[in-house]
């Protein structure tokens, strides 16, 4: 069980930002997805605090993919920080809410001519280039609207870390960024450096999700500031920002690591000593560093609440629990068979020692949210919390087998409220002729 | 390539429906679902003559799953056909168009209270019954509704088919239906039969998705006619209806089978066939037969067609084309890995000898909608054809990234109309407070 203290066991019921979540049931229903806004705010804080206390200079840009609605990029600019965008969608949600989108990144392999126009003319701060066509498009663009755009350059520095393991590598086999063992990246640099209308101000890169390996940000930060200084030395430029993504692992199930916000800011302190200390070593200008968390800032900040529906057991083969909802509100365990736990909120003082798969409703034999739980006796009608969803949950979820997208609720300090609203039946054949 | 008629190489040019694939780019953008009505209508025709033509008294019921909107309950309800549907929502959508009720079967290991009154309301011919907690809330339902609701039990065969291959398994390992095999196929049946309310007409099985493998159809036919038989002598229970579900593999790429409509004919033979010979041998009464097809009717009939953006190749390693699409449209390769064929629909002349992996533009490594497929040389600007998109794509969409669902338009005759509104961001923050 996630020991967040923002989820509590409140004498065997679970409490969420001050309330029983079957309290948050009574009063919308389920599915339900919740996210805890002192959690958010907590770890916004932390990110930040860290990187001026021990770094100085820079700027943490939530990365908005992992969860976005109008009322996160509200809370993200409350707390002073800014915002990672991957798509027109995303800017528009931000600027709708008067987000300052000087402070937004925009990332993308495959940003469309409409998507750059739009990321320009909002006054986007930085906009991440990841290809020689869109370079060229880019610097059209600027042209013709008069302004000098800051822009970064996605580059693959041939680290790769993944989930408790991390590899350096030689095979540069992602479709994101130019390689620094080719010279691919070198080349690009240089094309761009030669824009008229785009400012090149630093470099990017994101070496991987869900990671626990610190070691591997730190052969991330050595790599890119060697490079910067093969840039200085070869061509004398030297920039002003490094943007070096996310990718911290957050708590989901059994062997991650469970980590509180006092371990995220030692990533955080990990990171600014190593570039500091790189920088002093290699000669640079100490550059603004913009880091971008995501699921670490909403992922534990979020649950799922779901009734038991049917429950079946198969004779010594499988016991199943079905919920009201499925792949359609969470598809990681269909996409990545990703582990979650899973809780009854109202049984939290009885032992768990039956084991259950908790399947969704949708006519799929893959509509799975979690293999083989260890819960008490469950029954139809009780609410079950599936943990760690705020990231990467509401985000993904389709209205696949015509169910509706459950709505989701902030709760702070005992207080809760909708940020999205419930969908309707006339919602899905809005579009439809 | 497909060899659908519908689908023509027009002098190097894809045509769809009697329209160059690049008339409907230069009308509707990119990225779009492309169904042609044609194909929808003929498969609709095939199978309920074949089998009124090989059986006699039953009904073709389309699995609307595959894809649903308003449009597709019209035309499946001019082509004379049921619908299988899943959700409330699904029968919302049938309803808003007036589909006859009557015709419809109502499946779902979960539905929801909200869903079975809907269901028993609105008058759906058919609710197929998965556990017992189920059946004792939809007797109650109809009780309260004074209804006699017609209902079939989702039975497990103990085969399991799967693309290429079949197994028969004692194992029942499904969060579907009630095992023959253990008896408790039997218990519920009974069980239901003791239902004031309830008028039990008859069972369903459903064996998987995607087979091409007719003789495990065959299989499922004499499990579920001995089972009849069982429960005719044990219990006197003569059942007038039969539900073998759907499943039937079409076309994707490589090695699935190529099948014309014939050859989807011959299946409803073979069950046809066999059903006829096994209700005679086993002294059954013959039961009105329901079969669902769903991805065999739309799969194919659907292409989506998506402008190439940035195209990296990465020397020596991989050529990546950039799409303007993606997971958010088509999932199924991020789920499944599953297969698709892919053609430059203007240069459908040119031979297809350069190896490229197809990407969306999510910010997720995963985010590939087609590997190694090899085309002519491409470049930026040209359009994509990616085949059998009918099925599983729009309706599995999601607003991933904050992505826009792109729209489907329906071709025929050389006509197009939109059946599916394009979305606007507009739309994205809609329900968001």
């Amino acid at each position: 069980m996630n020991e967040r203290v923002t989820l509590k066991n409140n004498n065997g019921h679970l409490e969420i930002g001050g309330i029983n979540a079957s309290n948050l049931v009574k009063k919308y229903g389920t599915p339900l997805y919740v996210m805890d806004q002192t959690y958010i705010e907590d770890m916004c804080k932390t990110f930040s605090d860290t990187l001026k206390k021990e770094y100085g200079d820079g700027m943490i840009a939530y990365a908005s993919k992992a969860f976005s609605c109008k009322e996160i990029y509200r809370i993200a600019n409350n707390m002073g920080i800014g915002a990672d965008t991957v798509s027109g969608g995303e800017i528009y949600t931000a600027k709708s809410v008067n987000f300052p989108m000087e402070k937004i990144c925009f990332h993308g392999n495959n940003k469309t001519t409409a998507e750059l126009k739009f990321a320009v003319e909002s006054g986007v701060g930085y906009i991440v280039l990841d290809s020689y066509t869109e370079a060229d498009e880019l610097d059209l663009i600027c042209k013709q609207l008069s302004i000098k755009q800051k822009v970064l350059i996605r580059i693959n520095p041939g680290v790769e870390a993944h989930t408790h393991h991390f590899i350096q590598t030689a095979k540069i086999d992602s479709k994101f960024g130019f390689a620094i063992s080719t010279g691919e990246a070198e080349e690009i640099v240089n094309y761009v450096k030669n824009k008229q209308n785009l400012d090149l101000v630093g470099l990017h890169c994101h070496i991987g999700s869900q990671i626990f390996e610190t070691k591997s940000f730190v052969i991330a930060v050595n790599k890119m500031t060697d490079f910067y200084k093969k840039l200085k030395l070869d061509y004398g430029y030297e920039f002003s920002v490094l943007n070096l993504g996310g990718g911290f692992g957050i708590y989901y199930a059994g062997d991650d690591a469970k980590k509180s916000s006092k371990e995220y800011a030692e990533y955080i302190k990990l990171i600014a000593n190593t570039l500091k200390e790189d920088v002093e070593r290699k000669g640079l200008k100490k550059p603004f560093l913009i880091l971008e968390p995501g699921r670490s800032i909403v992922g534990e900040a979020g649950i799922t609440l779901y009734t038991v529906g049917r429950i079946k057991k198969i004779k010594n083969i499988k016991n199943y629990i079905a919920v009201d909802g499925g792949m359609f509100d969470n598809p990681r365990f269909a996409l990545y068979q990703a582990k979650y736990t899973v809780v009854a909120v109202d049984k939290m003082n009885l032992s768990a020692n039956e084991k259950y798969t908790v399947a969704g409703k949708c006519c799929e034999s893959g509509d799975i949210i979690a293999e083989d739980c260890l819960l008490p006796n469950v029954e139809e009608g009780d609410i079950l919390a599936v943990l760690s969803t705020g990231a990467y949950n509401y985000s993904m979820s389709s209205n696949y087998n015509r169910n509706l997208i459950p709505p989701v609720v902030m709760v702070k300090n005992g207080e809760s409220r909708y940020v999205v609203k419930p969908q309707t039946y006339e919602d899905l054949i809005r579009n439809d002729i």
